[in-house]
């Protein structure tokens, strides 16, 4: 039995070496599943051979200092081969083997089951399968062409996330934007979670695909050390995006496990652990030093300009998109400020922004996902991006917004087109789920504003907003309602009808507060009063004036041009809950399925007009 | 000019007939168009003729009987087309010129701005882009391994979609089953809606890529009519999966717009109109008869035989997944029901229908979004699919969900794995904000039992559930709570604890319901009596008996294993409010980012364990 201890490994360490760091992070991941009770040790032990030379000779990266900006970047995509990861750490001499041993998939603790950014050395959590290789595209975006470091992103991805959609779009970005600083490895150990992969050990399949899609391709036996090395050289050449496509076997070094069925995601008995771990060779002491970053590139970030705000004149009528493409404009004045666009930039404005700083604009054409992903690399490396779609089709990125939050990532999402207030195109280009989405990403903040004036303000307090944050906007062109210096707080509200005598209180946001006010004025000419409120925030939510209102008035009517689940009826439901707030309450919100139309019969068949509001302000009157 | 009317186009029709088909359909694509003052008619004019050829040749459908189930299926992917589609409508006779000019794009029509099954000759909605071609997978899926019948599905593809995932998704399972039955024509017009696509005329590079994910690839000119019918003539060959990469020119043959940027989504002004449909040589009154389709296989579908559901032993631990498994199973005695895996199989225990029922078994490899795109094509099909995954990685098909109701499509749908109660894999795995999703879907019903017997009886209702229904289970093992012979109406719910004396009621589902009853325990030890309801039916909901509750005992404490917005919590106010109840209410739910642990807990961390629930009732009693 091999037993080496307390040696250090350096890049010129020499294959023997190589095979005992392997084989050690091999026997830490063995140890910590078993110890753990659960994960995925035979995910680990496929992709150890790749991992021990890529730590070793080729990851360029300061242990002590992982914010170095030029140091690599690492992800593990098959998030839950976490014990091969945590093993490296181990190995890199940052995670102690009492760390990994009690700590690992425990509570409270920041070894976890699928890696998270609690842990330094990661930038982003993964563990929903073809998303990691996409954020890895976006980190090496942010690489090349904003901050403009020296630094690799290496992405380590398992065969089965290779059926994802998502992986060929970063594939193609990767070979679109000619991201030499990229290089995915695909652990082909043949075995999915539940049998054999799509592919199983077809490496040419996969080659073909990358460079279908404009990336090299290296195919190569995953446990070849030697061959190993040389691609990653090859990879890290600076000339091409870069796919390593390596066969390997599941369980590799153990042999009651290895290339089996039926052992996925299942740690080692602890007397099958134990012949395991003797197998290879016995626990080691490795510690590995690899190459160190390169110098940072010493380019300052230019300084932040004064934001000027678009101004809009009072009744004019202008589109929130429009305002918002404008205040994006602005906003570029901030260097960190990026804008992405999924081919619908004329419609949502984000163009407006490509013109002014062309160099911050990224055009990701018709793919959602990546759009996003762009987006978390880019916030993962400083950035404050404004991500922009119609409200409908950011719902095709549900998955990615969802990771984003457990990543704990800043970004500011905008959804425009929202509701059956866009007409003539139909259901499937309404958003009407999309605040329903929103609110239920942890932590986001939601905003819907109904003027230009509101618009502009709101885009641009998502750049100091913590979280993600999310702008609602409009099709068409409705009144401005408030003067420039007017002032929008996160969770705030306006109220824009208010007197001694109110009845009522009509809650709208974005196309329903101009019906609201529309209604306010029909019922005055029936001598009601109804108080008018805006609510801008959706989350937070003014529950203050909500529970205000619902004294003063007695009666609230709230009209959405979105389903009736989970936007801002529910809402608003929650907050006079939370306050014991329990006015007479009516809720109008669509839920036929819409067709084509112009704005006002689509709004009327909704029962989201203000012939429906007035209507529904009546009957609640006279109950 | 060119007139030629009230000729009948069939198989045989010469060059010189389809041509003038094709300038017909250019024409009426403007007309109809411009007389909407909306639409996209230079994305119809680059496909005109790839439409008139395979309408006149080789489309074997019966306009008069579009249920034919031997007919062949047309897809729209990219449905912007739709003037070309209601064109091609008018030109097979079923659209009047009047209908066409009259209300296309108008309200309470049904040539609307994308195309919807509320036409006969549609199958799916489109109109978000890079779905229709995934449909067309799942309708040549069931057409080659279900019904058996010998239908092709032709589908029209723009090229700015083919930036979307779900295109690679969709083309690498028409290669992996073989569907020779599958053709997509991709209409490379190299302009997208704002500016040059990614690929622009490279259709080499889309050939490669289509050719690497295992369908035959024929690059041809677009416009030659001739080259047309020999790529559809091979594609009709039955050998392969086919992709036809065509060449074209968007705003082909009006020389003002051909192939210049600017003019997506725009109908052309009045008086270019006019220009072009005489440059298009004027109008005609082409009528097309294509080639019929073949005989149906006379394969009558087995009898169904009566389903017995599985039987649970009161106090057994059982997981709700498993149930819905062994239910899964029982219901395979209904031969329209198939099931469908994304290679969670063994988790989801959707496996245990592969075991009984392989050849109405699908495995989608870890593709959520071609998983439900097969799920609709099978349901339009005529078949009850259930498709199942992780709650949390439904989100990924979110979007694929919301078009399939806009096709008021009927399926089921089963997220496993909810809530922090999953425990050790940490939260990338936990399903927090499925609920709001589900709910928010239009017409959708959502269950989430919490034990095994109404697991499988609402696995079972499901079946019979019109739209788009949802289970949500939960990863670990609870006591049985009911008797076989139970019964679970859609929108009911269950008092499991019930006295005269109630001072509060806990109401749960899924795993928060045994949280609930331990609750209801330890309040019992304080002399507190608390009414305890296991809410199975969040969508629709049992107002009913909330609101009992409510007058009953005057205080209600919602627990929810879900992010606090759009889930269980808001649907019970949105019941109270509608009811006029106003109890004293306390809704607990998860806020915080979980990390890995123990279920208990994960539980008490998220606020919403046994001790939380009886100190929210301990609180609200004391108000």
């Amino acid at each position: 039995m091999t037993t080496v201890s307390n040696t250090t490994l350096g890049p010129a360490s020499d294959s023997a070496q190589l095979f005992e760091l392997a084989q050690q992070l091999r026997v830490d991941s063995v140890r910590a599943s078993t110890g753990a009770g659960s994960g995925h040790p035979t995910s680990s032990l496929s992709a150890a051979d790749l991992m021990a030379v890529l730590m070793s000779r080729h990851l360029r990266y300061d242990w002590e200092a992982p914010d170095n900006p030029a140091g690599d970047h690492l992800i593990f995509s098959k998030g839950h081969a976490s014990p091969l990861l945590y093993a490296m750490f181990k190995a890199a001499g940052v995670v102690g083997d009492e760390e990994l041993m009690t700590t690992y998939r425990r509570f409270g603790h920041r070894l976890q089951g699928h890696p998270t950014p609690v842990l330094p050395w990661v930038d982003v959590a993964t563990g929903s399968l073809g998303q990691g290789i996409a954020y890895g595209v976006g980190i090496a975006l942010a690489g090349r062409y904003l901050e403009k470091q020296p630094y690799r992103v290496w992405v380590l991805c398992g065969d089965s996330e290779m059926a994802e959609g998502s992986v060929w779009e970063a594939l193609d970005k990767a070979g679109h934007h000619e991201l030499a600083n990229f290089t995915a490895l695909i652990d082909v150990n043949r075995l999915g979670q539940s049998g054999p992969t799509e592919l199983e050990w077809d490496t040419d399949s996969y080659a073909r695909r990358a460079e279908a899609f404009g990336c090299r391709a290296i195919v190569i036996d995953g446990h070849d050390l030697d061959a190993i090395d040389q691609a990653l050289t090859t990879a890290a050449d600076g000339q091409a995006p870069t796919v390593i496509v390596a066969k390997t076997v599941k369980g590799r070094g153990v042999a009651e496990v290895a290339d089996k069925d039926g052992w996925h995601g299942k740690p080692l008995p602890e007397d099958l652990a134990e012949r395991a771990v003797a197998e290879l060779g016995g626990p080691r002491d490795l510690r590995v030093r690899g190459p160190q970053p390169p110098d940072a590139t010493p380019a300052p970030a230019p300084a932040a300009e004064p934001v000027e705000l678009p101004r809009f004149d009072l009744g004019d009528k202008v589109a929130t998109r429009v305002a918002f493409g404008k205040a994006l404009v602005a906003l570029g004045a901030r260097p960190d400020v990026v804008a992405l666009d999924a081919e619908v930039g004329n419609s949502t404005h984000a163009e407006d922004f490509k013109k002014a700083y062309p160099e911050r604009y990224f055009q990701t054409y018709i793919a959602e996902q990546q759009m996003i992903a762009d987006a978390v690399g880019m916030a993962v490396r400083g950035y404050r991006p404004y991500a922009t779609t119609f409200a409908a089709f950011l719902t095709r990125a549900h998955d990615f917004i969802r990771m984003a939050a457990v990543s704990e990532i800043t970004m500011a999402l905008c959804g425009t087109h929202s509701g059956v207030e866009i007409g003539a195109d139909g259901p499937s280009q309404m958003g009407v789920e999309d605040l329903a989405m929103m609110r239920a990403v942890r932590g986001s903040t939601v905003f819907y504003p109904s003027d230009a004036t509101s618009a502009a303000a709101l885009t641009a307090a998502m750049a100091d907003v913590e979280g993600i944050s999310y702008l609602r906007t409009t099709r068409g062109a409705y009144p401005v309602l408030y003067p420039g210096d007017e002032t929008f707080p996160v969770g705030g509200s306006k109220t824009l009808r208010h007197s001694a005598d109110d009845q009522v209180t009509l809650v709208g946001a974005g196309v329903t507060l101009h019906e609201c006010l529309a209604a306010a004025d029909r019922l005055a000419d029936d001598g009601i009063q109804a108080r008018v409120i805006d609510l801008y925030s959706v989350k937070p939510v003014d529950a203050d004036a909500l529970a205000r209102a619902a004294q003063d008035t007695g009666a609230l009517v709230v009209a959405e041009d979105h389903h009736p689940e989970g936007g801002i009826g529910e809402a608003v439901l929650s907050a006079l809950s939370a306050s014991g707030s329990h006015p007479a309450f009516a809720h109008l919100a669509g839920t036929d399925l819409p067709g084509s139309g112009t704005t006002d019969e689509l709004l009327d068949a909704a029962g989201i007009s203000r012939a429906h509001i007035a209507e529904a302000a009546r009957t609640l009157l006279k109950r």
